[in-house]
């Protein structure tokens, strides 16, 4: 850098500390439960009053569980009732819970409490970190997908124009409380979604998750994950996903194994809106990055086999018809431009194990996507 | 925090780093000047294309130079031209700013450049903050208010439902070239406007700085700044103003002398509009602190005689109509929610100095308008 001499300059080096704590408990809507209520305590003890903002399925079959709740230990007479949809995860939608929130009035480091899915988790968020340029939250996800992966990592985020989550933040939360009966209520098609996202961690890390994961196959689903063994798939997934989180918390590095499988994704998602859902676009990307990888020799013909023969056995679909050349050229380039100019897309070397390439090309994934058409 | 000991639980620690610089360079624009050529390389290396952002006004006035720039070192062949103006810092405009700078296209990591004064450095800064969760930013501030104050910082923000900067981010730059030389094509108004932030500065902590002010006094404005010594009133200003940004860049303290003037004028200015700049509003809530302190006891007569003679000089109001008691207990009832639930509001205790107070009345805020409005 050069300049003159003669005119002062000067070198601002700051640095942000951030803790935020992630905790599992059963029944956290239970009167009787303290967990929320003194996480919301801790994180600003002058009042116990909040802003609540509630996902509207949540509320239609929570509803009066968590009003009761909030009720009982001063938290809310009032939550904020959200109804969300990818489609209307937008600006739009931020401004709305902002003016709510706004005309509810809270200090400036008083925390709001976000419950709900991917979708709620990622609007409130972004509201959050707008709001007064960053006021703190907590996350009680309700879904697969939010205990796993929105709920405990930093990102925010609203898609806008097409494009997947193109305006954001990272922004964690004060907290993050994971309550695995919640997910109950889920309908299948949720269930099996976020297994997409578990799957994911268990591919680039966790041979022994895919192995619990393969042999409960699809009882996961039918049990909606409340099974005892099935603690351990959730612990693990979350545990695992945050050992890939927590040195990269601001995505300095832009090679993240956890970018598996989101490589041609968000393209495909967006494209096939409303058709797919988050976590079956991630699993046909997986799909794809797996036979990419076996026809390059990195993975051998027996682990691709297993991963799709899982992948289907819990529900997920292989492919999709929207996953056209036009698409796979776009979606490749759209990733190589978020990843800095390089694709940096992680391919399994193994089950539990992957690598970083940089000359994925088009033709390859037409291949591959041709050849999942034709598997059976 | 009590949750289920058999439930596990993380916590996450992470820090974030950020390094920026700040240097002042004469004549940016001239294409011999390498400066800002050199900091958008360095910030990235990859290539010298850059998305360009220019106030209309800066474009009118300099655009034939500035585009002789960005063309002769490779930056841009098409710079985009905001209009800007404080009733459109607005959520939209940054959507707008997005929408082009996504045509446009930029890797994840190639720097954006904004060029204006305060309101287009807080939009495109917002814009960079949000746009894939954050793509780095330089800064050449066109206006005094930009040179010492909004250019340095990490604060971005926008205007929501006639609250100030209502949503915004902490969002530092990747450098920010200061050119003393852009500030002669300012009028008048602007200049005056931009010495309130660095009365603000001298008041807090510099009165050496009072005095140059006072010293030169309208002879600052006449000659824009340009003259010899007033070198050195910029570039104490902006010291003074980085060394109290430094170490808490991210607000976790609430407590601020830089907010000295900062009270009451949101509500003021946005009351106001457009007929106060911020910097105007800035000076009538420094003057209004400034008959409150001396009421006190906290600041001695002469002293307080002194400042609102120099406020005066150098031509800044010390009141204004809109400064009724519904807007005194409305901006101080909003600053109190804004800084926590407590006033923290800066009060002189002599030039170049001051303390916080958490229980100044909209009372004595009525009499010491009353008082400024008799002041001759
Ligand atoms: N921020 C991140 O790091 C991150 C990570 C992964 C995914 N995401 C985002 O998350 C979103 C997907 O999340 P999702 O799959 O949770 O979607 P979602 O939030 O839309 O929830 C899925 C559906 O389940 C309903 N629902 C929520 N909780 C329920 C419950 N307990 N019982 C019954 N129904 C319930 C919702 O109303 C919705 O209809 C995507 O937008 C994705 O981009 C973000
Ligand atoms: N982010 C921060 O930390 C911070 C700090 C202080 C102020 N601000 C914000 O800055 C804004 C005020 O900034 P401002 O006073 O620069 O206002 P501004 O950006 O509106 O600029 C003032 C006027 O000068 C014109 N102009 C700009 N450069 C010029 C030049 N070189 N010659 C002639 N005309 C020129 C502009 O077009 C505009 O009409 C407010 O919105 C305030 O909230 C932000």
């Amino acid at each position: 850098m050069t300049h003159d001499p003669v005119l002062p300059g000067w070198s601002i080096s700051a640095g942000a500390a951030v803790r935020y704590d992630i905790v599992f408990a059963d029944d956290v809507f239970d009167t009787v439960n303290g967990s929320l209520a003194a996480l919301s305590v801790a994180a600003y003890p002058a009042t116990t009053r909040r802003f609540v903002v509630v996902d509207a399925n949540v509320d239609r079959l929570h509803g009066a569980r968590l009003r009761a709740y909030l009720d009982h230990h001063g938290i809310s007479d009032d939550p904020f009732v959200l109804e969300t949809s990818e489609e209307t995860k937008t600006l739009d939608t931020v401004v709305r819970v902002a003016d709510a929130l706004d005309a509810h009035g809270v200090d400036r480091r008083q925390p709001v409490l976000a419950i709900g899915g991917g979708v709620l988790l990622d609007v409130v968020g972004l509201t959050a970190s707008l709001y007064r340029r960053g006021t703190p939250y907590l996350r009680v996800p309700t879904t697969v997908v939010g205990l796993v992966d929105a709920g405990v990592g930093a990102k925010t985020g609203v898609n806008h124009g097409g494009h997947k989550n193109l305006f954001g933040a990272y922004h964690p939360p004060v907290a993050a409380l994971l309550d695995r009966r919640l997910l109950a209520t889920l309908d299948r098609r949720h269930v099996v979604n976020g297994l997409a996202e578990i799957l994911k961690i268990a591919l680039i890390r966790d041979r022994d998750l895919f192995e619990l994961i393969a042999a409960r196959g699809g009882a996961l689903v039918d049990e909606r994950l409340q099974g005892d063994d099935d603690l351990e798939v959730l612990t693990r997934a979350v545990g695992g996903m945050l050992d890939e989180l927590r040195d990269n918390l601001w995505e300095k590095r832009l090679a993240r194994l956890v970018d598996y499988g989101h490589s041609i994704s968000p393209a495909l998602e967006m494209k096939a809106l409303p058709a797919l859902l988050h976590g079956e676009a991630v699993a046909v990307d997986m799909a794809l990055s797996t036979v990419v990888a076996a026809r390059r020799g990195l993975l051998e013909p027996r682990d691709r086999d297993r991963v799709l023969d899982v992948l289907r056995a819990v529900g997920l679909p292989l492919t999709h018809e929207a996953l056209d050349s036009d698409l796979l050229r776009a979606g490749l380039a759209a990733t190589t431009r978020h990843r800095g100019g390089r694709q940096r897309m992680p391919l399994p070397t193994g089950i539990g194990s992957a690598r970083f390439c940089d000359d994925v090309t088009e033709g390859e994934l037409a291949v591959a996507a041709k050849e999942l058409g034709d598997y059976r």
